[in-house]
């Protein structure tokens, strides 16, 4: 006989809105307002979040939360997690588009005895990131891990 | 002789800082730090935005910037720009991955005269967006055009 595993879908909602010039704010339901406008690179005063800094902030968040909730799960006792990420917006075959994005995650963990399973646990965070899964650009992952 | 235009390549940073739980902060360049935290659909507390939104939000962002881009380009006077939009997750091919997302923006203008533009406007600016084209997936958009 057969399994077949039932998943549920999830949907996840945003507005913006025009305030002036090139701003405007970006609403998702029930949480601050954030303000958005052009990057300097695009007119913009740069002072607000752009739309490209929220996809890269995206893919970063995604790794790092699904890192967090894979770390709970196996009882990781992390110290800290910081991560640098950036994207790159290049004009290939006509279009403009990211063509790639990196992350670098600096995970600091409580003995020498997690550093293996913190390894084990951000490369596979990094392959079920729903937001990689997502895009038609690859996204490389550098962690770094010691103990604090 | 052949002409070649030669392109810029940008580049956009983030960072993202655990701080406890399944909370962090997101931080780009020169902007207010973003609470960032997994949604309630994966157990977080969903009082601040999650990746999810983050990633949906982007393309909501990419879409109104560079129509209001263009709408300053092409001198179109603006009254009011909001859209809606939504992203759904979905589990297919053994993956989690957006399987769509779609963008719904309620654009008035000051006359009639002025809808055939923001039309063309908004189909350019669904035709350029940089993060639409770095996804693996369908954005659909459906304007609605009025004058205010």
């Amino acid at each position: 006989m057969e399994s077949k595993t039932t998943y549920k879908v999830f949907r996840f909602e945003n507005e913006v809105c025009w305030k002036s010039g090139l701003h405007g704010t970006s609403c998702a339901p029930g949480k601050p307002d954030l303000e958005i406008s052009n990057p300097p690179e695009f007119k913009g005063e740069g002072n607000a979040w752009s739309a490209e800094e929220m996809f890269v902030g995206s893919v970063n968040a995604c790794t790092f939360m699904t890192f967090l909730a894979y770390a709970r799960h196996k009882s990781l006792p992390l110290v800290s997690y910081e991560s640098d990420a950036d994207g790159v917006l290049d004009h290939t075959e006509g279009k403009w588009r990211f063509t790639e994005i990196t992350l670098r995650p600096h995970i600091r963990v409580k003995s020498k005895e997690d550093i293996e399973a913190a390894r084990t646990i951000i490369e596979d965070a990094h392959a079920d990131c729903f937001i990689t899964h997502s895009l038609s650009l690859p996204v490389k992952i550098f962690p770094e891990i010691r103990v604090a």
